[in-house]
């Protein structure tokens, strides 16, 4: 229900070129409705290693997939080519899809940005779509988003260019997602503390795990400030109701603070999101 | 000899907290150097997930897998454990390991972090290392890195803090690195453009593509500025030699300028690095 994989795909991730923000945000976006992002893939442009890539993730049981990038006019936007492949599936004209792409192009021409709009070899690629599948508007750019479900996985394809995902997420995709997951809550709570090092504290992290086993607590080094080693202790869980969640917290985050300062530390901040 | 895999471990790299630079970094001076990173993985903080995810990685015959993350002495620092599981070996402690640790431990207790250094469980978890490894100095962190040779693959295993990685990766594995891969040139030239849309370039960045066997033509849409489309093209090469990369990134340079200035688009600015 709420297991998700996400799949990036662009050469300019894997040359150093473009700093990953979609993972990061789509990570965030989902974790917050509750969901559980298991894993995340960057792959190239290649047709091989993106229905590949695919298909390991729908061999995973994964509730959800989602892609970004590759849903372009360019010869080396594949995406949706290489999910037919792993869907074994045909790609056809979608009619939803050419609607979009007319409202997209319409609203390019009343921008100044084209003079007209006719259906080339290159356009008409951004709405071939895997058989069976739900275009989704993007109010941003032209090439629409794409959901489709293949037994009981639902597979969503955007583009990778972050103000056109981050509108269909919006529009389209989060809200389907909210309500497949329910109610759920996502809550973390952190400690800044100084003058404890983290081989000191792990013990008592695994001490207080133990005795909050909803809670998951994860040690950060944030470097040597003022002569003083300083770390940030981050403690997370998903609950059925904001209350439930925000209680394993705080529970967890009171003794962590106990050991904090019985091992002589300081706690800087305390804060619960 | 130059194929390249990372594997990010991280639950922080899956909820949203952390924005992953490791990848974008490693990717960026991997490419520098001519290697080829053909895909990366973000898994989380779970032993099965970090052993499946090497192992896959070793089928697909990379020349080289990068991990980053869960090396450190906390209860969730499983990555050299993962690796044992997938290379079928034992952790033991390694001497070399220890010393490195100890340096480390030191060092923190001249900068007053630490006042004693005794052995601890949780520090001992860090120099148990899958047998036949070598360990690498951490001149930043305590947790050494690791590098390891299974087959004909090299596998190197670094700390999730961003200075500590990049420390042991300058000091220890791009030399080795570069060795391996041998004098080998990447080069990216750029053409910025305006008033032409990626649809319409798209079939000429396919000609060039033809025309320029060895480069590869990628466009960047970079959104709507004073009224205008604008794209960056970006044209990238691996070669023998500087010089010999840098004609073919200048050639293919060459005929997308000339297209953009056909379909009565403007170049605003023409690099090559």
């Amino acid at each position: 229900m709420g297991v998700f994989e996400l799949i990036a795909i662009g050469n300019e991730l894997l040359i150093g070129k473009t700093l990953n923000t979609n993972i990061h945000w789509i990570s965030g976006e989902i974790t917050r409705l509750g969901g559980f992002v298991r894993r995340a893939t960057v792959v190239r442009d290649e047709l091989g290693e993106i229905s590949v890539a695919v298909g390991e993730a729908m061999q995973r049981k994964s509730d959800w997939i989602i892609t970004t990038g590759g849903l372009g006019p360019t010869f080396d936007d594949m995406t949706l080519e290489g999910v037919a492949i792993a869907l074994k599936r045909k790609l056809v004209l979608d009619r939803k899809a050419l609607e979009y792409l007319k409202i997209s192009y319409e609203r390019a021409k009343k921008q100044g940005l084209v003079k007209s709009y006719e259906l080339t070899e290159a356009r008409r690629k951004m709405i071939m779509l895997p058989d069976h599948s739900k275009a989704l508007p993007n109010s941003v750019g032209t090439a629409p988003g794409v959901l489709t479900k293949e037994r009981n996985c639902t597979i969503v394809c955007l583009p990778g260019v972050p103000a056109e995902m981050k509108a269909i997420m919006k529009e389209s995709v989060l809200p389907e997602i909210s309500k497949a997951i329910g109610p759920n809550y996502f809550c973390e709570g952190t400690l800044l503390v100084s003058k404890v090092i983290e081989s000191i504290l792990a013990p008592f992290i695994k001490g207080a795990m133990k005795n909050n086993p909803k809670a998951y607590i994860k040690s950060h080094p944030k470097g040597i400030i003022d002569g003083a080693s300083r770390i940030e202790l981050s403690i997370t869980t998903t609950a059925p109701s904001k209350k439930a969640a925000e209680k394993i917290v705080n529970d967890a985050l009171d003794e962590m603070q106990k050991a904090v300062l019985k091992l002589g530390g300081f706690v800087l901040k305390r804060e619960i999101d």
